[in-house]
C-alpha cells in the first residue's frame, strides 16, 4: 500500500455551541495545518501515487475556500460546530470530489483512499479517513 | 473513521536488563512526546471525537503519574523492562481504563479505539495500538 | 550569554486594516505558538537562568489573558492591527512587568532580555526583542 | 500492535521522465528524511519489538547504499522514475530483507511488517506499507 | 527589534570540490528549507515590520530561480562549492537587492537587516546574516 | 556573519537540589536535543564554515562522554545541578577545546564563536553563546 501526502494551511475565525467546549465558546480562531494523504494499491504508469503538483495545487484550491474566513458566517456550516474533526472531513469529502471529477488527472482514478488531518496547534490534532 | 490526537510529556530516569540494549543497560533517562490517539467511527451530538479538553487533562493526569520518576523504582514496573513500546502500552491502556470509568465524559463510550505513540527523540519512537 | 525558552500557545480571531492585509481584512484567526525567551549573563545560584517552572506558569498566565478571543474586540487594541509581530512585544512587555514584580522570583531580577516569538504556520513567525 | 519507527536521510540527485513531472524532468535533487517502521503483535523476550540500535544500524546501512548519489546513474534504477514513493518501497523491501536474513536478530523473525516513509520536503511526504 | 520570518524550499542538485567534502564530492542533492527574516527597530504605519504576503512571494520568486536545477550547471556557480552556508548569502544578498529596489514595498526601506537559514536536513542547518 | 549548525541528542538520568525544583528534586531523565553552532565572519578556502561531517563527528564525540549515564553519578558535575542551560555550556566549553586542539582542522581556528541550545522537550530549551 502507498501514499503520498501534501500539506497547505488555513487561519479561520470560529465559535463553538456547547457546554463541552468551554471558553472556545466565544469567538476565537485557528491556524490549521491541513495534510491530505492519497492512497492506492500499485503505482501508476509514472510510477506515482498521483501527481504531487497536482495534488498540492488542488489541496490549495480546495483549502483557499475557507481561509481568511469566519466559519460561524459560512453558510455551509450555518449552526454546525466547525470542530477539527469535522473540518477534517470536510475537506477530505471536497478533494474526493476533486479526484471523481477528474481534475486529479484520469491516473487518480486509481486512488483507494483519502485522509485528511488537521493540526490546530503543536500538541492537538485530528484526522478523517474515508475511501474512494 | 475520525480521530483527535493530543500530546503531553514526560521525563524519567530508567534502565535496562539484557545485553541487547548495550549502553542502556546503565541507568539513563529519556523525555518522552507522548502522543495520545482516540478513535470512532461518527462524531457524537457535539460534532467532536471527544472532549479534547478532557482528553489533554486525562492524558496530563495519566501521564504525571510517571513524571519525574525513576522506573527503576516504581513497583509497578519490579523487574520489568520499561522500553519505550512498553510504557506506550501502559499509557495506552491507563487511558482505557479511563475511559471505560466514564472520565472522558459519557459521550466518550462511543471511542472505538486508542492509540498513544512515544517519542524518545526526534530520530526514535513507538506505538501501542488497542480498542475499547 | 545564557538563555532559557518555554512555549505555549493562543487560539485567537481578528482582523486587519490596510490594504496591505489583503483578504486578511476579513475577520479569520490563528494559533499562536509563543516562545518566550529569558537571557542572562551568568547563572544564579541553582545554577540556573530561571525557574523554568514559573516561567512557563508566567507565559500560560499572560497568554491565557488573550486565549480564546477576538482581539477586535479587546479594549487593549482598540483601532489597532494586532500584527504577529505586535502581539510579540505585547507578550514580552507582560512578561518584563512580571519580571519587575517579582514574580518570576527573585532570582530572575538579573535577567537581561526577553525576546518572544510568535508561530502563525510552519511557514510563517514573528519576534520582538527587548532588554529588562 | 506495536511499533517501532527509527529516523534517517539521504541526499540524492535524480531526474524525472514524463511530463506530470514539470520542471522536476530537470535533474534536481531531495533530502529524504526516512522513518522506517517495524510492526508487530506481542513484545519479545526482552520487552521490544525489535533492537532499536540494531534497527537504526541497518536503516543505516540501507539508506547509505543511496547517499551522496545520482540515483539516475544507479544500475538498480535505469530507466526508472524514482518516485518518493518508489523509494519508499525500494527501502521497504530492502529491510525486510535483511530481517529474512537475521540481521536485525533471531527475535526480529516475529515482526509481521514494516512501513517506510520519506519526506521529500516539511510539506510533502510518500509512504510504502507492507508484510513481512 | 523586530522580525518576520517567512519559509520556502527548493530541491537542487550540485557537487563539491575538496577533500574535505567526502563522500559528497559525488553528484547528489539537497532539499533546502529556506527561511529569510527580515529585521527592523519600529514597527510601521501599518503595525507591521514588512507585507508578509509580498515577502512570502518574494522569497518564492527568488528560490524558484534555483529550484530544480543542477547547481554545478548554473554560471553564476560556476566552480563554486554552492555549500548550504554559501547559498544562504545568495539568497540573502538577492533579497536584500529586492527591498533596495522597492518590491517589497516602500515602508520596507525601513529594514534594517536579513538574515537566511537553510536547513539541508533535520540535523543540519546554516545562516547567513547582513544588514541593509 | 555566516553559521553552521548540526544536532545530536543524549539520554541521561539526573537530579536537583533545591525548592525551586520541586518533583525534579527527584531522580528523573531527559532525552536532550544537542544543537551546536559555528560561527564565522568569512568562509573558508573551501567555502564553507566548518568541515560539517568533522563537526558532527565531533559533536558526536562531545555528548557521547555524556550519553547513557547518571549524571548525579559523574565525577565533573559532583555536587552541581545540571540544569539544561548549565550543560549547554559544559558542551559549547569542550567543543571549544576541540577547536582549539586542532581537531576540527585548520580551517577551523577561523571560527570566533560557538553556541549550543538543548531542547528538553518540545516546550522547553536553553542555551548558552560564547567566543573563541
Amino acid at each position: 500500500m502507498f501514499s503520498v501526502t501534501v500539506r497547505d494551511h488555513i487561519m479561520i475565525a470560529h465559535s463553538f455551541r456547547g457546554e463541552v467546549f468551554g471558553p472556545a465558546q466565544r469567538l476565537h480562531g485557528a491556524t490549521f495545518l491541513v495534510d491530505a494523504t492519497f492512497r492506492r494499491q500499485d503505482l501508476d504508469d509514472d510510477n506515482i501515487v498521483v501527481d504531487i503538483g497536482l495534488a498540492a495545487q488542488e489541496l490549495g484550491a480546495t483549502v483557499s475556500a475557507l481561509n481568511f474566513r469566519n466559519l460561524d458566517d459560512e453558510p455551509d456550516f450555518k449552526g454546525i460546530n466547525t470542530s477539527t474533526e469535522f473540518l477534517a472531513r470536510v475537506i477530505a469529502d471536497r478533494l474526493a470530489e476533486r479526484v471523481h471529477d477528474g481534475v486529479l488527472g484520469e491516473a487518480a482514478r486509481g486512488l483507494t483512499g483519502i485522509s485528511v488531518t488537521l493540526h490546530e496547534s503543536h500538541v492537538a490534532w485530528a484526522s478523517y479517513e474515508r475511501g474512494l
